[in-house]
């Protein structure tokens, strides 16, 4: 069997970005309206703060408005929900994104439930989650999102009947990406930790998305001959130079042993350089959708 | 192969509203709180006052109060409206239902979307289908929740990793089942008009839940030997005796053809007797539950 083609998530998020900063140059030009995401980040954990500058940079070479908010770690409930009340309520911001983890002492439950059902651009609203469920218009995650568009583009479209097989059903990721497919018409299985015989049912699937944080679970006979394999998890392990190891050397890898994956799937996306850089850029598209919605010019 | 159990749903239903019953005179002594039903039909259709009716007795033999609400045919929406705001803020209502379908110049969403989520017996509004879907308390519409008590009674509770195929994707039915299920730990699969091979999905299933409401769609060779088969369709034919059919006496028939599922199925629900008479009884469950909620007497 041939190589599978491998789904290049950067260069597809760089295009996806374009298109972003083209409508929301229009939505300027247009309705002078410029979409603003504002990001909330609690504490100094360091890889939130990369991700949270990459976001308010990327924010900005999109045309759009950026906001950093960016407390202490012992920051009280209270103040927290003050700012995010001053957030719902300000014309000018469109998306809010409260950074997670947040330290012990915050409830991310809680958190959620106080920001704006409009404005809540990560999809994790409990309204949100009915909208979607009921197949209503929705912000939804920006990562099930951005798999979605991959797996469109790796079949030309064609996902009617298509088996969808999704393992792992979190809220943010494994449910909405179920109700993605599913309103894709694919006929969708949702494995999990419980489930029995996992390769099994894994080798029925079509498309498989893997979303669980188990390094190279996913073996290359787990996947029927030509699927689709998208793969969500990373997870950060030892470089497999043992002196680099020494050295505290790490190498990120998925839930998909890759290797085997490119000799098995019709199309795999890598880890890191897949689905990682797809979730950017579906959070400035649903920043637009949502400053689309406030004002009325998006259903 | 043996022939399946015929589970009993009528039976079923008459435990669950006796221990309805118990509850709510426990609730009136110990709090002095009596759960109330508001029932609302529009217009005159057959089928909805035998229902209606049929929901009025079984809610006052349940030692519950009863509330029914009649309004012509051509009732304007404010007017109706203006009823469900009263009955949303009435201390003595517990749970709003209004009998669908209603005359074409209603809209069945925006009815839905007034009715207060904590009197949604019926499961309907975009909230409660969003705490299904987060995992959180919600009120889950009263059919699959009693398709689930028949399976967990089938089963004698033992559903993590079994492998459940629920065919039909309905807001109201298809999809809470799903979650449902998935909640229990069954590794759940959806399928629909659009599956490809639909019979070969079936016999994947170890717990079957037909809900498309195509007479006999399930043929015995779709069942896995063993599985447990729900059936929520119901279909009106002509009667199987010509002189009957002739003169207009019809018969009901489910989504599975029960006489093939006889032999396959480790137990089937009959079509009537099987799920139908399960969704009253969880009405009034879920009035019960209402109930206690919104005097923070339960989760």
């Amino acid at each position: 069997m041939a190589d599978a083609t491998i789904i290049d998530g950067k260069a597809f998020a760089a295009t996806l970005r374009e298109r972003v900063a083209g409508e929301v140059a229009a939505l300027k030009a247009e309705h002078g309206l410029t979409p603003g995401l504002a990001v909330v980040l609690v504490g100094e954990d360091p890889a939130s703060q990369v991700y949270v500058r990459n976001k308010g940079e990327q924010t900005e070479a999109a045309g759009m408005y950026s906001e950093t908010h960016r407390l202490p770690a012992d920051t009280a409930e209270a103040d927290l929900f003050a700012l995010v009340d001053r957030l719902n309520a300000d014309p000018n911001i469109h998306g809010i994104l409260v950074q997670f983890p947040v330290p012990a002492h915050l409830s991310q439950d809680r958190i959620v439930a106080r920001i704006s059902p409009d404005k809540d651009v990560d999809g994790l609203t409990v309204l949100n989650a009915g909208r979607l469920a009921s197949g209503l218009p929705a912000l939804t995650a920006c990562t099930p999102v951005g798999c979605m568009m991959l797996i469109r583009d790796a079949l030309g479209g064609e996902l009617r009947g298509k088996r969808a097989v999704v393992i792992g059903r979190s809220n943010l990721m494994g449910k909405p990406m179920a109700q993605l497919l599913l309103a894709a018409d694919c006929t969708v299985t949702i494995a999990h930790s419980r489930t029995v015989d996992l390769p099994a049912v894994c080798r029925e699937a079509d498309i498989l998305v893997a979303a669980v944080g188990r390094a190279e679970m996913v073996k290359g006979d787990w996947i029927k001959p030509g699927a689709v394999v998208i793969d969500v998890g990373i997870t950060r392990l030892p470089s497999l130079d043992p002196e680099k190891a020494a050295q505290g050397k790490t190498r990120i890898v998925g839930d998909v042993d890759f290797k085997q994956a490119l000799a098995a799937a019709g199309a795999v996306t890598p880890v890191p350089g897949g689905v990682g850089p797809m979730t950017i850029a579906c959070l400035l598209q649903n920043t637009l959708t949502a400053a689309k919605r406030i004002h009325g010019l998006e259903g």
